[in-house]
């Protein structure tokens, strides 16, 4: 894969991952979501995985924070995080009623691809610099949002939920959200050498490939193979 | 010493402590500002460390949290720190422009105690449990609304600015904050094991010099001995 | 489950993950490891995977030893990969160019279900303590050489380099190596409080289920789904 | 201070360091142990504290290592520790009996200098990226190997004991070690970000200031203040 280099970093590490957001696209979940077809149960279980992850995602946003050596961006990183402390205005919460989902008394547990990708996760943000540990972490608002931005822009959803799902990932602050994450990154990447930036977009690319496995795990009613 | 096995776990780190939280009151920092005679130099170099300090006590407690394995622990430990992120309603900020002091823009450097104290709970906010990282960040608050009550109880003050200082950390909201914070502490103490928990005494007595240390060196105009 | 609380600490974990154990036993690429009927590039890959896998795992070895609060432990502990760092007397390197495989210039990378397990034992040797570190890292021994135990016992194999790879890891050092680990988990375990044990025993039985996987991935020629 | 840009980096850190170096030189404990004349209870002192700092060394060593990235710098860091973790060959253990000293059973505690120092290395080791981590690390083998060279070229000894300790640290094979340790922090420093060296720097200059309060708390009797 030839890299354009005149492009900014953060969108670099798009480039590298391209093929995997495509591929994320054209997963038959997606597909069948922005359809309305996707059946409830798949749906159902999608969310329950997510929001173990998020608890996951905080937790790996805080230990960015913590080890950011600037002590400004160490503030600007736990301010992001605040929103996602108690997750009240988010979607899963909002519609947890409607799919019998009690979240104050978590009766699951993670599959094989949310434990997977969030340790990936973790490792990165407890071991490696902020820039390698942003690399890992930045597939899932940018998926997420290019995702959000797709469907949003493609016909009318049958099925309500589906459609406050890709109107609350389409555009909007959560866009706006990633932009200015990426926005830091491009700054931190300015001044990082090659072998740092060759690594978080190492991280990038398989957290991208998490993001896809994400949904395959619910589609094909996965769990653990063992 | 002997330890009183029927306190509470967070209770007995204070008995262990106990001496140097009686020498901290002894010292003439703490006596000459509570008389109003503290040198302003000497007050104003202490509230420059205490900014640095304060940075680096947000740092170790995110860390805290984010490597909490409880996640509504976690999310009790981050929520508790939203009021740090941005400090705008801490001492320090109010009386940043009568101190002549811009925080926006630091350009001075820890002294040797902060330094030493920091790096003690950032180690212990990184690489313990978290009853063991708990126990080396617990004194800061500790001995600052003992020393709040000890000092809100003594003769009135000559000095406004000391007046408000020891205000601030006398009985009310920190003071109740820090009862939950021991609470907290004494609830994972239920459940761990006797090493954890001599660590994590090791860890707030040593924190308690530091707290001694934080005020001595400004008092002595002490910064690196080399 | 019932889990016998007269059981060591270790052999608890082992209880924990008996069904997987078994289920390894009977995964069919051992059962034709055993038979000598396994495909040379199935065991090839297998290979090629391990030598990642056990980087690895001295890496995570090495992060346990350095984050042992006691330093008897901690330096037994570095003793014990001492003979991992050069890896010469291991099965991989004698094989190296019968499989035509050359460990001093590495071209391949990890599969889905490597890369996986590793960062889950890199998570628990970063930020768990020294007992949840253990247990994730354990499996990876115990099950070698129960696996070994079995397989050695069995019937003769037809296949020399196979019987090889069985001999390695039958009765003989790595057997008293790793008896010698469970016995400095049951040491630090009697002092451990429930939660902890608890996290331990979780990452175990993760750690069995990615030995599972470690063999299936490379007998269905799985790699990354995308 | 003006630095020179055409110094390898491994240098520049030197230069930036060099006040305090040539402050260590001039440190009445090193003065007198020159001159055979420093009393044995300061330097039994100095012996005791030093085998304390030697396992967190080692610690911190074992924990570069781990972080490291690149797996072949893992195994050359990893070997390189090898022969601290027995410490038989090390001058202390060649002289405990005669110091009356037994590391095997260890009675004593860190003092404040040897435990800020410590805090500092092992907040870098696990906090830090490589090239971070080796800046906080490297003062110590470059400080000895220093004095080493310039007290063996000194006058003789009319201390036996304390000519074997210069000897140690003289031109051989330890001064090697160190050598090869600079080699490879700049080979990793030339592909790194000013951001990184900058950090690095940092923490070279505070450990070496460390290195002259190591000898100066037993110089005079220090231990804890409180």
């Amino acid at each position: 894969m030839t890299v354009d280099l005149a492009l900014r970093p953060s969108q670099r590490l798009r480039q590298a991952a391209a093929p995997i957001f495509h591929a994320v696209l054209e997963h038959p979940y997606l597909k069948k979501l922005a359809a309305g077809t996707l059946p409830r149960a798949v749906f159902r279980e999608y969310v329950k995985q997510d929001w173990l992850y998020l608890i996951e995602f905080l937790r790996a946003s805080a230990a960015i924070a913590s080890r950011s050596p600037d002590a400004a961006l160490m503030k600007v990183l736990l301010k992001r995080i605040e929103c996602l402390v108690g997750m009240e205005h988010h979607f899963h919460h909002k519609h947890a009623d409607e799919l019998g989902l009690d979240f104050s008394s978590i009766d699951w547990e993670m599959n094989e691809a949310n434990y997977a990708y969030t340790r990936h996760m973790l490792w990165a943000a407890h071991t490696g610099s902020t820039i390698e540990a942003l690399g890992a972490m930045m597939p899932c608002p940018c998926v997420y949002i290019h995702v959000g931005d797709v469907l949003s822009n493609g016909p009318r959803r049958a099925d309500r939920m589906y459609a406050e799902w890709i109107e609350f990932y389409g555009p909007g602050p959560l866009a706006e959200r990633t932009r200015q994450l990426e926005a830091i990154f491009d700054e931190l990447a300015a001044r990082a050498g090659p072998d740092e930036l060759a690594r978080a977009e190492k991280n990038y690319v398989i957290s991208s490939r998490y993001e896809w496995m994400f949904w395959d795990a619910p589609y094909r009613g996965r769990h653990w193979p063992v």
